[in-house]
């Protein structure tokens, strides 16, 4: 049984990634650099919560960055050794504390709790673990 | 102990949001809906990752929702009860399998490991799970 003041912090993944990319050394450093489409499989559990969520819509994905290192705290921009070390909080690294992905992406079809999506670099078997709308302008919410 | 399997999924708070919002009956629902600014307290062990962090950069705050219920899969969009429910992954209800906040802020200030930052509308205590740079072009990464 976990510390009570811990379980308040674990996540529940919600689905996971299917993708053709099966390594984060193949993978492009974000989903506009020439990533794969890929699927996001939903658990049964929380298909209810897709309810609105429509083909065509942009949403971001929050995924859980699984093979990260999250002792580190600075990093080489972009794994490039020329370029002076920088914190990771103004990087999109992986190695973080927290190796939260964040991912803006568009949904190109859903049948049940399968949602087919445009550029995603987050590799096969990635946890998902949040989706959200992308907000428009306020009158709009 | 934690089961290990579930140790992975443990967010470890990197700081605290301090704010004049103390509940979020007062809060706006997204940040520049009026919310005020407000501070990020980030913890000292994380503080070498802010280096390259500067004041005027466009920072995303990541945070724990902690007063959430995740147990909702579908709500109301914006409380508003003439509205018909929705699942939750098509809303920014703090409710949620895993109440993870996204607020888009811009930095005032940098003293140590304390971030004035601009309209934001999380409450005061609210868990910092993890800052990230909005992305430019990708020539300019």
């Amino acid at each position: 049984m976990a510390d009570p003041s811990l379980i308040d912090f674990i996540l529940n993944p919600i689905g996971r990634v299917a993708s053709s990319l099966t390594s984060t050394a193949e993978a492009p450093r974000q989903g506009d650099e020439g990533a794969p489409d890929a699927y996001l499989i939903l658990d049964s559990a929380v298909q209810a919560g897709l309810h609105g969520t429509a083909v065509g819509d942009e949403i971001i994905v929050l995924t859980w960055l699984h093979e990260a290192d999250r002792s580190i705290l600075t990093v080489h921009p972009r794994g490039d050794l020329s370029r002076p070390e920088q914190g990771v909080f103004s990087t999109r690294s992986a190695s973080r504390p927290n190796p939260i992905g964040l991912h803006r992406v568009r949904v190109l079809d859903i049948v049940e709790g399968r949602l087919h999506v445009s550029g995603l670099e987050a590799i096969d078997g990635t946890p998902i673990i949040d989706l959200k709308p992308v907000l428009g302008r306020i009158a709009e919410r």
